[in-house]
C-alpha cells in the first residue's frame, strides 16, 4: 500500500486473492472450462525449467516467480491484480475452487490460506504437535483453524485478549496476551512450531525463547528491516528461525481441498469497490474479523 | 579469554578437551574402571529429570547443564577444568575414548569433534547432500573431515585460500574464499546445510543466501551479539537459520566411536603450559593448524 516492500510500478491494480468464474479460454487449455469456478492467488507464473518448480515450488522459483500484480510478465508488462472485472492467467496458475466454498471464502485462501497451509504441513503441525500463532488477523486466524484441522495443539499469541473468544471457537486451546510480559515466562520451552504472521518488528529472544527442543519459528509475515537474532537463543533447546512464502500451485489445490473436507473457511466481511479506503484504515487499526473481500460486481 | 561470553568466575581454571586415565573411582563406580582411558567434554552435569536430559539432550538441559569450568556445581561450588593434572566427574559425564585415537587427537573431538558432528548428524549430512563449512579452524577442519566420512559433498569457505590445500586434503570437493565477492554469487542457491564456525559476526544475509530449497545454516559459532537477519531472504527458498550446542553424552560416544572407525582426527600441535599465551595469540591470528592441546604432564 505504502511500499513498504519495496517500489511500486504505479499505475497499479492489486489483489492476489482472486475467484471467479472461466468466462474465455484459448484454445490449447485443457485443465479448466467456460463456466468453472475458479481462482488465482499470489503468483500468475514462473520459469517451470529450475530445480524448484520441477519440483512443484513455484513460489521459490529460482528466477523469481511471476507475482500477480506489480511482476513484469513474460510479455514485459506489469501484471495487474484482481480488483478487477476480470483478470487472464495462464491456465497452469489457476485453482479449481471447490463447489463447497462460497465464493468469498474461498478468496482469502489463495493468499492468507495457502500461506499458514503450508508452514503447518511442512514443518508437520498435527497430533501431538503444540503449536502456536502469533496474530490474530487475517493470516492468523486461518492459521489457528488449520492448524486445529490438522489436529494440533494450537496457542494463540495475539497482542491483547479482545479475540480470545474467536480463537477459542475456531479451536484453540490456549489464548495468552503478548502484552503481558508473563506470558513469556509462563509459555518458556514451549511449543513445537511457532507461525508468526505479524509483518511488524517482533522481539525475537522472546518469541524464540517459547520454542521447545528442535521447535521452529517459521516467519510468514514480512517485517521489511532485518530482525537481530542472538545465536545463543538458538544454541537453547537447537531452535531455528525460518521463512515460508505462499505455497506450490498443486499444494494450494491441495489447501484448498482440505478446507472443503474439513469444512474450514476463513471469516470475512464483504464490501463494495467505493469502501476499499475506510477497510484499509480498519485494516490498520486491526478493527476487521478478519478479512475484508471486495465484491467486483461493485466495479461494475 | 576476555569474556566475550559474559563474566568469567575468577580465579578459575579452563579447559573442556580433557583427556587422561582414571585414576581414582568411587565405590559406586561402575561405568569405568582405573586405568581406562577416559574423556570429559564441555559438560559435567545436568539435571537428569527434565524432557531433555531424558530424551538424551544432556547439553539442552532445561535448568541449564553443568559445564566443566566456570559453572556452580550441585555443592555450589565453581567447576574447575582441564588445564590441570586432574579433574574430579561424575561417572555418567565421562566418554570411553577408543584405542584407536591418541590421547592428543581424542582430546579436541569433546568439543571441536562432538560440536561439529551433532548438527552434522541432525540435519543428516550423507550422500547426495551439499555441505558448506564456514571457517577452517579447530572446529571447522573437523566439520569437513566429519561431513566427508559421511559421504556429503563438502565445500569450506575460508577467509583465504591459504588452508585450500589441507581443505582438500581433509575431502572437501570445492574451497572458496569469502573475501572474493565471487564466491557468494558463484554458490548462489547452493548448500542443503552451512555449519558455521566462525564466533565473528558475520553477513547473515550473503550466507543464507547460498542455501537451496529449504536449506539450514546452523551455527555453532557464537558471535556475542545479534545478527540481523531479513526475512525475505529467509522466504527464498524456505531458509532456515539453526543453533547447534556441543552433543549429548550418548551422541558424543557415538562420535568417538565414528572417529575411531573412519580414522578421523583433528590435526593437533602439543604445547607445553608454559606456551598457552603464545598459543592464544596465534589462534587469534588463525596460525593454528588445527587445535593446540596441552601435554599437561608439562604442569607437574
Amino acid at each position: 500500500m505504502r511500499g513498504e516492500w519495496g517500489e511500486v510500478p504505479y499505475p497499479l491494480t492489486v489483489g492476489h486473492e482472486i475467484v471467479g468464474h472461466v468466462r474465455e479460454a484459448g484454445a490449447a487449455v485443457t485443465r479448466h472450462a467456460i463456466g468453472d469456478r475458479v481462482g488465482v492467488g499470489c503468483m500468475v507464473d514462473s520459469c517451470r525449467e529450475c530445480d524448484n518448480c520441477k519440483a512443484g515450488y513455484e513460489q521459490y522459483c529460482l528466477t523469481g516467480n511471476v507475482g500477480t500484480y506489480a511482476s513484469v510478465d513474460r510479455d514485459g508488462t506489469v501484471t495487474q491484480g484482481g480488483y478487477s472485472t476480470h483478470v487472464v492467467v495462464d491456465e497452469d496458475f489457476v485453482l479449481r475452487v471447490p463447489e463447497s466454498i462460497p465464493h468469498q471464502a474461498a478468496a482469502p485462501l489463495l493468499c492468507a490460506g495457502i500461506t499458514t497451509y503450508s508452514p503447518l504441513a511442512h514443518w508437520k503441525a498435527g497430533p501431538g504437535k503444540r503449536v502456536a500463532v502469533v496474530g490474530m488477523g487475517g493470516l492468523g486466524h486461518m492459521g489457528v483453524k488449520l492448524a486445529v484441522a490438522m489436529g494440533a495443539e494450537v496457542t494463540v499469541l495475539s497482542q491483547t485478549l479482545s479475540k480470545k473468544d474467536d480463537g477459542l471457537a475456531f479451536g484453540a486451546k490456549h489464548y495468552y496476551a503478548t502484552s503481558d510480559p508473563a506470558t513469556f515466562e509462563t509459555l518458556r520451552n514451549t511449543f513445537d512450531l511457532i507461525i508468526n504472521t505479524v509483518s511488524a518488528p517482533i522481539d525475537m529472544k522472546a518469541y524464540l525463547s517459547l520454542l521447545a527442543l528442535d521447535g521452529t519459528l517459521v516467519s510468514v509475515g514480512a517485517p521489511p528491516e532485518p530482525l537481530p537474532v542472538g545465536v545463543f537463543t538458538l544454541f537453547s533447546n537447537r531452535r531455528s528461525f525460518a521463512g515460508s512464502s505462499i505455497g506450490g500451485i498443486a499444494e494450494t489445490q491441495e489447501m484448498l481441498d482440505f478446507c472443503a473436507e474439513h469444512g474450514i473457511a476463513p471469516e470475512v466481511e464483504v464490501i463494495g469497490a467505493d469502501e476499499v479506503n475506510e477497510a484499509y484504515e480498519r485494516v490498520m487499526k486491526s478493527d476487521v474479523r478478519y478479512r475484508f473481500v471486495i465484491d467486483v460486481d461493485s466495479l461494475r
